[in-house]
């Protein structure tokens, strides 16, 4: 932006959007100052444009015209905030062919169309920002990006879903059940009225695709991360780990292990005196360990009206601050191929909680199966009969590969004293963490 | 830097040194690809050229003159690592005034003399990069300068020197005395010779300044700053504090206080819950509050060859990446007049420890004075007798002014009954935490 006024546009005046615009207009005079550049919301772009969003937009800025956008040539940067696959895909390519560069909150848009959008603004010399799109207000992606630049990382962990972290925050602090607090989190905007891709992980993953992407500089696929969700943890779960002196947390892995990148989104048992198991609430945390700098923690709200627009409205400073803007490699093209390490051959110790029918031999049949595929138990609690006729029986392992426990979990599911389907958690600690 | 090639010269060959020049030479690719330019160290600049660093330096970058660095024109980037004021100050302004760029790691002098040296890089349009200056490896200067840069800042805490926080996490985790873990950090070369700078929290003052002017846009100088220090910390304070639900630590305050700035470094209690309270070893932790983002938390090394190097190869990037590198600004000129809140206003509650006569009525002594001054006490502990004739107790109090405070602790030191000085630390808790 070699004019030093740059012109905005805003697609999607929901949540974000209005977020971004306030902080636009109310801190231009500051933003100004600390830039050394101009920033103008020229247009924001919406089916809705009466609704009141709590402050006043000048006139002439509002349109349901989004073709008004694309022509503009006082327009530079194209700013998407409608989430969701389409339409946003094809306005963001559509935009990026116009030569405007584009700023985006859209992690799921990214973590399966990125290569496509990114090589798209490439070959047009145009920037993509993206920070808003990982862990809200934490400037994470720039810190992978650019502060932490000289690294080489080792692994990348994190709680990156404020609603899966609130509800086993809730779940661990006053022991309720998950589809209590998940009922109580919708009621509140807390959680979507379809929760699946938080609870389930797939927001989780989406994030993850992102930051592995950015930090092992390889082609990392949605398909690539093996996820599992929050749903099947009961009080109970929560109880027993935290008596071993674990917390449980929906956490996200991408793990260098012999040349090859681990992938994994799934609830994990975490010593309680680390740091990731002090995030509570709607929090997310961000562990990153790089051959030079060692471990770096980043903390913050990851979701959010406010805390959003706060890293939208920073990328759209970067993009106006840089004259060359476009020309910088976004990380996110000339990717190499992942080399993957397959989940079953994963390393780890294991929790697991059987719903067993309350009969004599049971836990003799379950430790026999366990055994029979190497993997070697380390305690063993059976409580007290349930008020139905199954009992949990909890066990944590020994170190076992992730290959057995599958083949032995899944012999186990057909016994017939097993009655539902085994929780399976798995235990991070040590050097790793 | 429009050739897209950077040279860079390293001033002083010592560990941060060592550390940078390792990562230039051996990450030369890495950081090529990453970036777009090419970063080439063309001289380091030291008396001694002959000491073993562990890594190969290519002939011809060792010397010890540093004038063939000022005039060479292929050198584009000073890159300062000696420390203390001089001559690092004299050789920053001189590069300056040859239109290199700089870099440093310098936080004594940036807290003593930053003015000088920011005004004088923005009249020779050159950039100056000081992300090394506080926090070692965490991208704290660039998450405030940039990836916040959306919000004005209520508050900027931390733990900001890892000596201290080694210091007091030892004391805390076994109980032992102050001096000995001196001893043993000096031993292992995690305490200097002369300890006054970490211990007495000068080096974290620096630091605090350094962050605040950039956060709050304001001119703060390092005699802006209350500064106490850990030394008088006995591991009776952190048993008391431990048994009242907080960990003691040397927190770095700099806070908007009715359009007022409060600035101030002192040993701190904080409830054990807190993140901040979980900060162990040497680890630095940063911990801001935006309008916009909320409550971040950056965590890392803040000290260390490796660390420290990565952020000076981070702004050396940054530098050879904006063709623009000198226009943007710094974050650390033009900056406002000081509101400073003086620490008489400070509204705080306060643990005090008492050595007193272990005689009849010296309780009552102490609790008239406090009494006097409006210094409403919480709770109270007298501990068994001592090994001498004096005895501590210790007082928690409700909501009081600093000022209250300073004025009854001088008349409580002046009363035979009391037979050495007050150890005073305050309570941070609550919304503003």
């Amino acid at each position: 932006m070699t004019d030093k006024k740059t012109g905005i546009a805003i697609f999607g005046f929901g949540t974000v959007g209005s977020g971004a615009a306030r902080i636009l207009l109310e801190q231009a005079e500051a933003l100004k100052k600390r830039t050394g550049v101009e920033v103008a919301l020229k247009k924001i772009c919406d089916r809705d444009v009466t609704s009141d969003r709590g402050f006043v937009v000048p006139e002439g800025i509002l349109t349901t015209d989004i073709n008004e956008v694309f022509s503009a040539s006082d327009i530079h940067v194209f700013v998407e905030l409608i989430g969701g696959i389409e339409p946003a895909k094809t306005f963001i390519l559509k935009a990026i062919e116009h030569g405007k560069h584009i700023v985006t909150a859209n992690k799921a848009l990214l973590a399966l169309h990125g290569r496509e959008i990114m090589d798209a603004a490439a070959k047009k010399g145009v920037s993509v920002g993206f920070e808003a799109s990982v862990g809200g207000g934490v400037p994470v992606i720039k810190a992978v990006r650019e502060g932490l630049r000289a690294n080489e990382f080792q692994s990348v962990m994190g709680i990156m879903n404020g609603t899966a972290n609130y509800i086993l925050s809730r779940m661990s602090d006053e022991g309720l059940a998950f589809e209590e607090v998940l009922k109580e989190a919708q009621r509140l905007g807390f959680a979507e009225a379809d929760p699946t891709y938080d609870v389930e992980g797939i927001d989780t993953a989406h994030k993850l695709a992102i930051l592995a992407r950015l930090a092992f500089e390889m082609q990392v696929e949605l398909s690539d991360i093996h996820v599992e969700g929050i749903s099947s943890i009961k009080p109970l779960d929560i109880e027993f780990a935290r008596e071993l002196g674990y917390e449980i947390k929906l956490l996200a892995i991408a793990q260098k292990a012999g040349g090859e990148l681990e992938l994994r989104v799934h609830p994990t048992m975490i010593p309680v005196g680390h740091l990731l198991a002090q995030v509570k609430g709607a929090y997310n945390a961000f562990y990153l360990t790089g051959d030079s700098v060692g471990k770096v923690m980043l903390y913050g709200l990851g979701a959010g009206q406010m805390p959003t627009g706060s890293a939208v409205v920073a990328d759209i400073c970067d993009i106006a601050m840089a004259s060359d803007a476009g020309n910088a490699p976004s990380g996110m093209s000339g990717l190499l191929p992942l080399r993957k390490r397959p989940i079953e051959t994963l390393s780890s110790r294991y929790y697991f909680r059987f719903s067993a029918k309350d009969q004599p031999g049971v836990l003799a049949g379950i430790a026999g199966v366990l055994g029979q595929h190497n993997i070697s138990i380390e305690s063993c609690v059976q409580k007290a009969r349930g008020q139905k006729d199954d009992v949990p029986i909890v066990m944590l392992t020994h170190e076992a590969m992730e290959r057995d426990v599958q083949n032995a979990l899944a012999q186990l599911d057909q016994l017939d004293i097993v009655t539902a389907r085994t929780t399976v958690i798995r235990i991070e600690e040590g050097k790793k963490i």
